[in-house]
């Protein structure tokens, strides 16, 4: 087919204080590719303001460059530790504020719903999610745990468009070689 | 005096979902003056994304206007419902992040500095804050609950350069009869 739909680029985060894991990928039809992933860290001795700052600016640095189409977020839960599910949620409000503000669509998926799009049962353990990553974008190294989930989340938003059964299609139709390349400065894998 | 030294613009911000209370101030020395205070509100119909985005415009909207040197955001702490607490921490995530944004040192305050800072006393009730922040300012109404709180915030870093005596000189320094003013369109009272 020469008329393909243009693809449609997905940045996925999966949003925490310390670590917020991103993944870029392209969609074409339900062939899908890599384009980047990486992780933000945060400095734990500085203070909230200014690490939610990074964060945002890591983001803002990273739709600039890769341009996507929209953004795909996990949902958090709450944790057991109050204060953990506060900074987690501190954390996944400067993330959603910095997608809004780049203009970008956000679409929000639970962790059962990426299991279930990626590795096709809600029942999946973690690293499984990872390894169908690595599968389904051909990807030539594992990424780190973060940016896995977060490409697993923008793969998650690259199948709801086709039926769940676009990600065993996807295995089979992508040719393209991924490389798993991580981002310099503030923004590292 | 005439080489008074330049007034300091400050920017209370009290986050929440539904509502972000905001207060402006300026303090000439121990003196303090109004500028303008209100409430962003978010239509709990739309989808989280879409509220913090309503919620970092409006603090956009407000820093652009009113042109602040720093802002100071109270403290929250965790709720009896862990559901509540994601939500005020996302609030609040995204409230530090447009703040950070917009270049804005970020100050932050228990509620018992802010209740210090105001009436003099940790074990102050809400509405003896509120009430305060109308002397300490010598406002004509009452700003809405939560703009009230970002405005007794305001205060508390104004008076943090002074050491806690300076509630009771604003009180009896400032002459200037503040107004309340509350923000049209998207930022109302």
């Amino acid at each position: 087919m020469t008329t393909a739909a243009a693809p449609q680029r997905i940045l996925g985060i999966d949003p925490g204080l310390q670590r917020t894991g991103f993944g870029v990928i392209d969609r074409h039809g339900a062939r899908l590719s890599y384009v980047a992933s990486g992780v933000i860290r945060t400095d734990v001795k500085q203070p909230l303001a200014e690490r939610l700052g990074t964060l945002v600016r890591g983001i803002q640095e990273i739709a600039g460059d890769t341009r996507p189409d929209c953004a795909a977020v996990e949902i958090v839960f709450v944790n057991v530790n109050p204060q953990s599910t506060l900074l987690l949620g501190q954390a996944r409000g400067a993330a959603l504020a910095a997608l809004v503000l780049a203009g970008l669509p956000v679409h929000e998926y639970t962790a059962l719903q990426v299991k279930k799009a990626t590795v096709g049962t809600g029942h999946a353990r973690k690293q499984q999610v990872q390894d169908m990553v690595v599968r389904l974008l051909t990807l030539s190294g594992t990424p780190q745990a973060d940016a896995a989930d977060a490409l697993a989340c923008a793969i998650t938003h690259a199948h709801a468009g086709h039926g769940m059964g676009a990600a065993a299609q996807a295995v089979g139709m992508t040719a393209q070689s991924g490389r798993v390349k991580f981002r310099r400065g503030r923004v590292v894998g």
